[in-house]
């Protein structure tokens, strides 16, 4: 029975800024009694990473706040419905109150996005391997909303190791014939994956995959790779 | 180290109209060595649920002919640039030229979307579970481009035996705070995790997953829970 293999760390504390978060995640992996192997791919939420970049600001909970926040952390605004905005991020992605959570109302804090989440990908992913002597990938995980589809999923917004969108395109099928148009946002698929074990109650940061395909490791940025431009999309 | 663990079947030939796909996953599943246990997922391709109900057509490679596929199969075009067409089916899914596989012009066919890929996840499910014995889900998926972000990921188009999207809404997160508008589609990230073993040049049409968390399983499905309405919907 081959196959990928998912599992989540557990026993992660409060993340407060300044913290050095691969200390973190490995002494909670050693703590569960598991260690990383070669190719394992870890995958960091951004909430965690934003907090130990110190991206946490006041958030007074008004509707005028909220909007002074999204417009900070925007350069465009796409649509507005009620209290909903759909924004252009600095960074370029498409997502609702430009990712900002504010949820912690009860803190009088709002979590910003990290400001660079592929450049934190690649800190993260140089300090593990330094500390590890392993070579591993890291993804940078949020949870974002799709124009279709009801729910949301976790998709990646920053990455150091993984080749973002996998192109398959001029590779024979099974049945040897050429492939149109597949290009494969692996690194969505693998936050996706993590969100199945992590949960949104349950306060995990931190997924280790193994298991996945050599072909998927490589390099690019999130930035790069994965966000479309506006002149190539259709509905903006 | 618990977690969450994804394997691919093998082993599985051409599909034909009226193949009886449960039995061939069965035999398939056997012949590696492995067996469904209780609350396994099952993923299908909805190539081969198509491939097995008969939906393929006659295809003679041309636009005109290619038009008037998609037009049969949808009931909206929503964008069109050059020979892509962003379309409604009539199940209801937005997404590339109706989900019709042009790409096996080689044959002089295509392959349509299942009719009611609900329908087709709730009789292999069913087929599987008087075979088995075991309570199993399933999820039919197929391969979605997506509007803000490059390269396609795997969706759930069916699903039976799993609540398509989990409301997490007015559950406490780990600080105790109540998480105010998380409702996630955990079926689309089972599908792109299925695609992470699976692959799009392998052929592998089957994939379980075994430790997905007991508050998946429940009742729904894709075209009821999944699909925005249009009136929901900002960018229609």
């Amino acid at each position: 029975m081959s196959g990928l293999h998912i599992f989540p760390v557990t026993g992660v504390g409060p993340i407060g800024p300044g913290d050095d978060l691969a200390n973190i995640f490995l002494a909670a992996l050693a703590a569960q009694g598991d260690e990383l192997l070669e190719n394992d791919v870890v995958t960091v939420t951004s909430k965690i990473v934003a907090k130990a970049e110190g991206r946490v600001v006041d958030f007074d909970g008004t509707e005028q706040h909220k909007d002074q926040l999204i417009d900070q952390e925007s350069r465009r605004t796409l649509r507005r419905r009620g209290s909903l905005r759909i924004v252009e991020t600095h960074h370029g992605f498409v997502c609702a109150n430009a990712g900002i959570d504010l949820s912690n109302t009860n803190d009088g804090t709002a979590v910003l996005l990290p400001t660079d989440p592929d450049r934190s990908a690649r800190r993260f992913r140089g300090d593990i391997e330094r500390a590890t002597g392993r070579n591993i990938a890291v993804l940078i995980t949020d949870t974002f909303g799709r124009v279709w589809r009801e729910g949301v999923t976790d998709v990646a917004i920053g990455v150091a190791g993984l080749t973002p969108v996998l192109d398959l395109r001029g590779t024979p099928d099974a049945n040897g014939r050429i492939l149109e148009a597949t290009e494969v946002a692996i690194v969505d698929e693998i936050a996706g994956a993590a969100d199945l074990v992590l949960g949104k109650s349950t306060g995990l940061p931190f997924a280790v995959f193994r298991g996945l395909r050599p072909e998927f490791f490589g390099s690019g940025s999130v930035r790069e790779n994965l966000l479309r431009r506006a002149s190539n999309d259709l509905f903006r």
